[in-house]
């Protein structure tokens, strides 16, 4: 059907930047990698948030609470809303991967994963080193028992869920360059 | 002299990369306001930087000093780092410039600059994380006078500082991202 007798031709009626069939299959397969790297880190960041927001909210009924606290509040709060975005942003990529397209249009995807890495990065990373500050006082108290290392150890998992947000950030801002200096996100 | 007889034109004896002038003069105005650009940024940076380190270290005889407080020293630190960093690369930026060329061989010299923007920028947002949860704590505290005033408009700074760096770290990734797909740093 690529040889349509029409005037115009059918592949005009869609966007030229959403059809994945202008590649070659080294192309394509790289693509292919690019998308699954894109979708494992997303996945490392949504494991890793999802359980530092856990593990601060489990806590004994007789121990001191997270909501006790501002800076842990914070911590629960960024956690949260990162596994949250990361298991959008896996769905996301789980599509791309699927059907070689985006779920919005390209530009605003790109710009959208991108804003959205970028920001959460830095709020992820904002209330981690808070929670650390919050987690260090803690330690010199009465009340530090295993409120304190259950503390540590959510901040340590918020730490390692950022480390894989940032390089998503990265993956995602290499994407927008793409698509600003040659309008596709691919740099193939 | 652009027509040289000889087999092997002069032209081929430097780095295409780091010869300006394959460029318009349409491409060289946006590239020159481009850098334009980024040197500003640099040196906003700088001042908020430089003016949150002396900020915070200035404290009166008989207050409580920074060395005291782990999250402050880090803010200082940090900060400090930032400034140093900040004028290196307002040189740097100056001399493309002026000369058309980077300091260092230009694939260096982006991932170099991005490198540095993006690590330095992570470290500042979290040495001002941390500060604000300290001085938060320190609010509550009998010896919040000036000091704690102080400590506040420090981390301000500081803040103000991370915003101009990010911002640089955005425009150095651009930089980075050209030079991968286009193999040179300008994107015209």
């Amino acid at each position: 059907m690529t040889s349509n007798p029409s005037p115009r031709p059918r592949i005009h009626q869609t966007h030229p930047h959403d059809s994945p069939h202008f590649h070659s299959t080294v192309s394509e397969r790289k693509i292919r990698r690019f998308n699954c790297f894109i979708f494992v880190f997303r996945l490392a960041g949504f494991c890793f948030s999802l359980s530092a927001a856990v593990f601060l909210i489990a806590t004994k009924p007789d121990s001191p609470h997270w909501y006790d606290f501002g800076a842990f509040r914070f911590v629960v709060a960024a956690n949260g809303i990162v596994a949250l975005y990361s298991l959008f942003e896996m769905v996301a990529s789980a599509w791309e991967i699927s059907r070689g397209s985006t779920i919005f249009p390209q530009l605003f995807q790109v710009w959208f994963d991108f804003g959205h890495d970028q920001v959460f990065a830095y709020v992820l990373l904002s209330a981690n080193s808070a929670g650390t500050e919050m987690a260090r006082q803690l330690r010199g108290t009465a009340t530090c028992d295993v409120f304190c290392i259950q503390s540590d150890i959510a901040v340590a998992l918020g730490f390692a869920g950022f480390l894989f947000l940032m390089i998503s950030a990265l993956l995602s801002g290499f994407r927008v360059a793409c698509f600003i200096i040659n309008g596709s996100r691919f740099h193939v």
